[in-house]
């Protein structure tokens, strides 16, 4: 039974979760802790968490479960601290957007019998903008909750109860859990994820060149260019660490768009064109 | 004052029309015509229109108000018919996505005093998917609704006040009209309508090749991906025309595209990245 939570980290996701535990049943214990103070104030105004830590290690070792909801770096600079600090009846679990290095991390500084149990998770959920002022009981429904736990980790019996316990939280909240191998996932995500981000901010930035000077034109565009630049507003800050690391996959990604779209370029006026729309009409029917 | 209006294409524009104008009011004749019968018969059942006319030449002559509702080069072969068999008490206008070809038939085959007015229109508005059955009352409402109206012709006192009056409509239909250039228009919505789609387009072929032998993989990807290539679905017989009538603007918007994606991928652990992300960003912000 999982009573005591601590979130790390109070924007977005770190809110949501929080308010999502409440309205799906969790009576227990919710600490926060933030980087800043504005945000932390704001989740607990919202009813995500019960109080702010005054420490984050502090929180972390008198809960049961920590809940990372920081970027990928300062997820694994926690990780570095925490498990100093934490033991077997503790369970730590992220939401970061790549996964092979918080899992490596995981199976190098937690996951034995004597150390806290690292579950790797990474809701797809979000928005295209962050802080805890956005946060949402429903963020999480429907949503999928990928994992990328190893099976060959030797969890202490608490451990295993909680990684059960927390993945029952995740569905409680509406999510589908996805189990994935560490390196897929990245793969994965870096094709159906961090590609139309990329697309979106290159979209997005090429049009403010464009006609950033006649903002009224945008309206232009309708529906249809609102949702394609939609996510052109999403934050420097969480990419950089998702740009560092599923480098490799991003780039294979970005130059098979290139590519797709020079063939779309050279071929406007031949039968090629009608190839392209009905491979793309077969990918949305199904 | 408009009261006998005949729409020449029963697809989804054109039952929208029909279904926009009774909502907003028009108490007079609305009269369908589609090349394929099954269409008008569903605009018809929906109450679009009142009558299926048995021949669209004779429906539009017995109308005050023609709407050519159907793809550009439809619109373009409309024009040449209707040109010879309407005369200075007609009106004939449009919703194509092109506006340079149209404007200049326009001026080669009507909107002289004894011939009819011609309107050259386009509605910024639409769905990924076409047909009768998915005509909506409300798709133009908050929508821009773009003219290429040349103020040099010269049109009869009937043939003014018809436009005046077809203005009026598409203001109670909930649009805000735009008044551009012809080729202006072709050029910025080459930027913020065409290009969308056809980034939309390569981006759904590339992820078919990618992942479309696991479809439970698109739920991954979530809003973001369902957003990113919803327009995915767009049929090829609408926008071949498009590419057709447009094809050095879309050309160029697309180089535009890839060259920025390329400066993306170069840049995936650079400075640069946070340059184009706050680019981005403000053209978002506006």
């Amino acid at each position: 039974m999982i009573e005591r939570i601590a979130i790390l980290g109070t924007g977005l996701l770190g809110t949501s979760v929080g308010l999502a535990l409440r309205a799906a049943g969790f009576r227990g214990n919710l600490v926060g802790w933030n980087r800043s103070a504005e945000g932390a104030a704001t989740a607990l105004s919202m009813g995500a968490i019960d109080s702010i830590g005054t420490d984050p290690l502090q929180a972390a070792r008198e809960s049961q479960l920590v809940l990372l909801a920081v970027p990928i770096y300062a997820t694994l600079d926690y990780m570095e601290q925490l498990s100093g600090v934490l033991g077997s009846e503790h369970l730590v679990t992220d939401v970061g957007s790549t996964k092979a290095q918080i899992t490596a991390a995981a199976d190098r500084l937690f996951n034995s019998p004597e150390r806290a149990a690292f579950l790797p998770g990474h809701p797809m959920a979000g928005k295209e903008r962050g802080g805890a002022t956005l946060g949402d009981a429903n963020l999480f429904r429907g949503a999928v909750w990928l994992f990328t736990d190893d099976p060959a980790w030797q969890r202490s019996p608490h451990g295993a109860a909680l990684v059960k316990g927390w993945r029952e939280w995740v569905a409680a909240m509406g999510s589908k859990a996805l189990d994935l191998d560490p390196a897929r996932h990245d793969e994965l995500v870096g094709w159906v994820s961090h590609l139309p981000q990329f697309v979106a901010t290159a979209l997005s930035a090429l049009l403010e060149d464009e006609v950033g000077d006649a903002p009224e034109l945008k309206d232009v565009g309708g529906r249809a260019l609102r949702e394609m630049t939609r996510l052109g507003a999403s934050p420097f800050s969480m990419w950089r660490d998702i740009a560092y690391t599923n480098t490799e996959t991003v780039k294979a990604a970005l130059l098979g768009l290139e590519q797709r779209l020079a063939h779309l370029r050279e071929n406007l006026r031949t039968p090629e064109l009608r190839d392209e729309f009905e491979k793309a009409n077969r990918f949305r029917s199904q």
